[in-house]
């Protein structure tokens, strides 16, 4: 199993999606997003997206190149029209298009649409977040989605993830969940592990509850259709389909992305970010002493058995970083084979990286 | 057990807390969302609260009276300091100063600190709604909460709730919801009711599971100490936990409403409150047929066994409403005892309503 740094791990992204057709620019920006993604642990992220996105360019999914319009401009909220460029290039542009608005209004949202898969959004969140800002972000899946409404069985709504973020010392409090009980990466890892997934999780296309990921799938050869995923709260699951429908109208209705579309391939995004300046609303020492207090407070609870300490959000995350950092990211073989298969579709070397 | 409309409900509720000292304006606005709170059904946040209400007048914990003072005032959000006033005068006034500026900004923010219980934030996000807005809403508990961190066992967090609405035909669908595995009045109905609890809602004081809802109050005479409430999401409570840290931290800390504090009650609110213009971004036409598609589109699907229809977001509510409007609301004798009991308290009549 290969291990790379992150400038490594940049290097590789940044040659094939060149070969692929991106601009430097364009490419640097997915490539970061990509390395960052595998630095923070969360590897279904990481350059295993390579030939996601090489396959979405042919395709013509992903356009890059595409201008990213701004297409609503008002005093407190704009709306991007991505082209259908990388997800990462029209997120990358929303935040710093909302950056120095937020300093001028005290907050500023933006809308995305014609936008493809952004990545993690913890990622983006945490870069504001590191800036001084309170940051939130939310997408929806304008195309096809895995995840069934409250008391239905079929596939109606993305996984919906939404992230939060705040300052706290030189990191970042950093919250990044999906509404639904699972994302749909942990089921396939699940299913190429030979494991089986945690009940409560997904549903066969009969409805019946399934611990075996392969039920998410179906098969069709042999006529099985493929079941769904549920949505996050198990008896409480109102509340999880509550806040992905939310999420569909904003990410998707109000920013013009759309919902239940059949031209676009499942990950793709519709778009909702939200700043608030912190420093709009107190001074950024005083901020840093109640979260101090805070994070104390919440730390000093007594612990339940197998706990060994209370983490804020986005903590297993600040740590895997730092772990990786010293120790390089270790890249397994059958992603790097892929890694180095999609090098040689695009037709560029990675020697000497 | 008597029945009454809602302009029955408001008079009473008017007439007591006029009595309890509060002016003729903001006796209304509490009496308004009271009665609307018994409306859509949730009687727990309807007249039964005019005693913790007149309680917490007497002990100054409610301030009748107080100036609601704009205390930082940026193009795009704004800070409230509520002086201890109702948390209905405060929303209310909230909901007041933000509207007609997101009509020019096109998104707007209002945080409130000295805010006391601010009730349903459902009807707060629903008038938004319906005046063709996307509302936000989420308050934290400044004061003594009830729920555990994630791997903790000690009441760290408030029951922290946060809403959504979205206009939808000339109603609103309508998310309100915890982000506990439920509110503590749920568990003092079951109590009182003496019926058990589901599965995962409460721990006892030493981490326990238990479906007894006398386990969350302990017995101080039997020297038990009091159990906690659980973050929503069951195994995956991290989330519930994730989604109350962060409200926490802008509900509490950006909104100087505070965390920890002792002194005032359980209960005391901060405030969020955001809106986005629909108009600033599509035409209501388009937006409404599109909502209307995304309906038929959720609502198609195929059902679990024992689910008679799929529903939107609030759509119980909308449906309790309308029997209640017509049917009238019945308030039980126990409350109604508690309600006649307040008037004597505060030497007001009830005569001729």
């Amino acid at each position: 199993m290969p291990t790379f740094d992150v400038p490594q791990l940049e290097e590789i992204s940044v040659r094939i999606l060149q070969g692929a057709g991106a601009s430097e620019d364009e490419a640097r920006i997915v490539a970061r997003e990509l390395a960052g993604a595998n630095l923070v642990g969360h590897d279904s992220h990481g350059i295993l997206r390579l030939k996601q996105y090489v396959d979405y360019i042919e395709q013509g999914y992903i356009r890059p190149g595409a201008d990213v319009k701004v297409v609503v401009n008002a005093p407190s909220i704009a709306v991007l029209d991505g082209g259908g460029n990388f997800g990462q290039v029209v997120a990358a542009r929303a935040l710093e298009i909302a950056i120095p608005r937020v300093r001028e209004c005290g907050t500023f949202t933006v809308l995305c649409r014609e936008c493809n898969h952004v990545g993690r959004l913890g990622s983006y969140t945490y870069q504001a977040a590191r800036q001084g800002l309170f940051a939130m972000m939310a997408v929806n899946a304008p195309g096809p989605g895995g995840v069934v409404p409250w008391g239905g069985l079929d596939r109606k709504l993305g996984t919906n993830p939404i992230s939060m973020a705040v300052p706290w010392e030189d990191e970042a409090i950093v919250l990044d969940m999906t509404t639904s009980a699972t994302a749909e990466g942990k089921v396939r890892v699940a299913l190429q592990k030979g494991e089986q997934i945690p009940q409560g999780w997904v549903i066969d296309h009969d409805g019946n509850p399934t611990t075996n990921p392969a039920d998410l799938y179906g098969n069709a050869e042999q006529g099985v259709e493929p079941g769904a995923i549920l949505p996050l709260g198990g008896p409480l699951g109102f509340k999880g389909y509550g806040l992905s429908v939310m999420l569909d109208v904003v990410c998707g209705i109000l920013s013009g992305a759309g919902i239940a579309r059949t031209d676009v391939p499942p990950g793709t995004n519709g778009v909702w970010l939200y700043l608030i300046d912190v420093e709009k609303l107190t001074t950024g020492e005083q901020y840093g002493a109640v979260v101090e207090q805070y994070v104390n407070y919440i730390k000093s609870s007594r612990k339940s058995p197998g706990t060994e300490e209370i983490l804020m959000p986005g903590e297993v995350e600040l740590r895997r970083q730092e772990d990786r950092r010293k120790q390089g990211i270790e890249v397994p073989d059958a992603t790097w084979q892929q890694t180095l298969d999609q090098a040689a579709r695009v037709g560029v070397s990675l020697e000497g990286i």
